[in-house]
């Protein structure tokens, strides 16, 4: 029995369930960001990021920063290229656009390779483009939380280091950590950014990035000094070394009972290989994926290999739009999101299938998700006549 | 009694001892970002920060953010300045400091006027410097955590009007907002930008800004665009204006869990007139001051005036530094901390009086930090042999 009041099931594409142990250490008492006690939680906690990633190089660093996911892109846009360098940002959904403006915020040239809704663009397209100019960064969103769309990261990466082998893989996680395979290392991935409040588990308010050393000897030879202070790495670098080292150090105030809330989240995860995990959301996914079907609905994504495993957005029959069926969702207790496309946002739903809500043998969430999505989508053809 | 785990009582100048309600509040189940019940939840806690700031101007906005208190610093600097404008920064500590390189990375020319340690700039000198050239924006520490002096933001704001009326007056309130006195409308003040941490009672994890009329304006007639992604208020606004009117609306997702502990020890401290709570700081403050005074020690703000009214800061016994000190007073269930400002950090500790820790009556916080100064004091110098 879950110690939480009652409350509709939250199967969003995140913020998503807690765990209770999560929430639990979201209330602890106050404590000194400098003593013992705290320096120890947050130092262990960086380490566990480390699994997170599968990534055992010493060079690589985590950052867990007081932030939102966006955070992330700053970090990236303000430290790792220089005015009038050029970025490729691959698009599959609303957030390469909201990145691709961050990078030119901070005076980065970004190009935008864009897929048409529910694809992405093609191995041959990116080495076509890399061959085109010398870019910094490329930048790929693992799963656009927007389409439900996934990359393929690890495809990306090869085709990088073979045609453009300095060019930082960077990494939008914010959808995909905690459930869609990640080898850091192997991969030989350069930055992922991401949040705690997706797959990873932990409520909204914190900016968790690895970096690897290529991205940090790419930020220790910048010919100008990083242009955000908030968002520096120059700033964090310092107090993360020290945190890991079980050292005290100031920059700006942790939110310490976040911090705390993601060490307990992150011990749950690091307990079990991270290949068990991945597995969990793949079988989850294929249940959602196999019901959709059933109902004889489409999906954003447009093929099995684009198919994100921890969220899947869902076209509506034609003549129904998001306000016909949330609320018939809500009563049957389930939460799922609008669209969030802006050329489709009216068409699509978002169902959200990702941490306790697939990983907790007690839970039965996606079962009940499936069988009020089914009555509350007749229930809405109904009302309209359909 | 409190519900929360025994501790030993964290009496620095924040993180402070939280209320168990509001720890309660950061446990809340998860909720979607954009749903009713959150949509309301934040949309009244930015109402209650214009009550935090006893303000009524509907032209003024109040902004919550992810993030730490220092956010701020980017938020005034890459929005209400522009590269190579004039920013005065009045220097009571270790914080104008940061201020200043923070202004400086986004382009600004920070022009510091100094105070010696323990004092703060003359209202002549801030008068004579804004005459010498054209200020866009005058910072001021209201308290400078690093010395615990406190500033007359009040008097300032005069200054400045007088002398140099188009000038923003920027104060920096991480450790004042919510135990030293602020009349934002009354006295034409144009940014308060604090944390959640301090006075305010809330768990770490929030910049939150108060904005003037004045302050919006120069922001919408500027001639470049804002020089950050995640700190523009080109961003923001829109967000904190919907959800205000009690609209969903997403640029990042908020730390829903924080907003709704913000919300809760809000709630607490509007129920009563702002005048009652500044009143009980001070009458704790004077408190401490003449037990400070009655063991023959000093306080590094040097004079009544210059005092902060929800911190202290003490110099040693010549002979003794923190860490002779500190252990004592953990070893009685007391955490202050120690120096800060970088100068002079070995030779001082610092006492945080604010919050429930003054406000709550059952609660005998400062006399048992009083007690354990004393005790932990004669520790040391008998050690020591002095």
């Amino acid at each position: 029995m879950s110690s939480q009041a009652p409350h509709p099931t939250l199967l969003i594409p995140g913020p998503i369930e807690f765990d209770d142990a999560v929430l639990q250490s979201m209330a602890h008492y106050a404590e000194s960001h400098v003593a013992p006690g705290f320096v120890k939680t947050f130092g262990e906690t960086l380490s566990m990021v480390r699994k997170l990633f599968q990534s055992s190089n010493p060079a690589a660093q985590p950052f867990v920063i007081s932030g939102s996911g966006t955070l992330g892109w700053d970090i990236v846009a303000s430290n790792l290229i220089e005015k009038g360098e050029n970025a490729l940002v691959l698009h599959t959904g609303y957030f390469a656009d909201s990145f691709a403006t961050c990078l030119e915020t901070y005076g980065a040239k970004a190009t935008q390779l864009k897929a048409p809704i529910g694809e992405r663009p093609s191995f041959e397209q990116i080495e076509q483009a890399l061959k085109e100019k010398p870019y910094k960064i490329i930048t790929i969103t693992h799963v656009d939380t927007s389409t439900g769309v996934l990359s393929d990261i690890k495809r990306v990466a090869e085709v990088v280091r073979r045609v453009s082998p300095e060019t930082l893989v960077v990494v939008d996680g914010v959808c995909s950590v905690g459930c869609e395979e990640i080898a850091f290392d192997e991969w030989d991935i350069d930055v992922v950014l991401t949040a705690s409040q997706k797959a990873i588990g932990c409520p909204p308010g914190l900016s968790i990035l690895m970096l690897s050393g290529r991205a940090l000897n790419t930020f220790q030879t910048r010919q100008t000094p990083p242009s955000s202070y908030y968002a520096s790495i120059a700033n964090w670098l310092p107090i993360m070394q020290n945190y890991e080292n079980f050292k005290p150090s100031y920059f700006a105030t942790p939110p310490t009972q976040l911090v705390h809330a993601l060490h307990t989240t992150l011990s749950q995860i690091t307990a079990r290989p991270m290949s068990e995990r991945y597995a969990i959301h793949a079988q989850a996914s294929d249940r959602v994926k196999a019901a959709v079907a059933e109902l004889g609905l489409q999906q954003v994504a447009s093929n099995p290999e684009n198919q994100a495993h921890a969220m899947t957005a869902i076209w509506l029959p034609e003549g129904l739009a998001p306000p016909d069926v949330l609320p018939g969702l809500l009563k049957r207790g389930v939460i799922f999101a609008a669209g969030l496309h802006k050329q489709v946002a009216t068409k699509y739903i978002r169902f959200g299938h990702m941490g306790v809500s697939v990983t907790d043998p007690n839970r039965s969430d996606v079962d009940k998700a499936i069988a009020a999505l089914k009555e509350a989508l007749a229930e809405a053809k109904q009302a309209k006549g359909l």
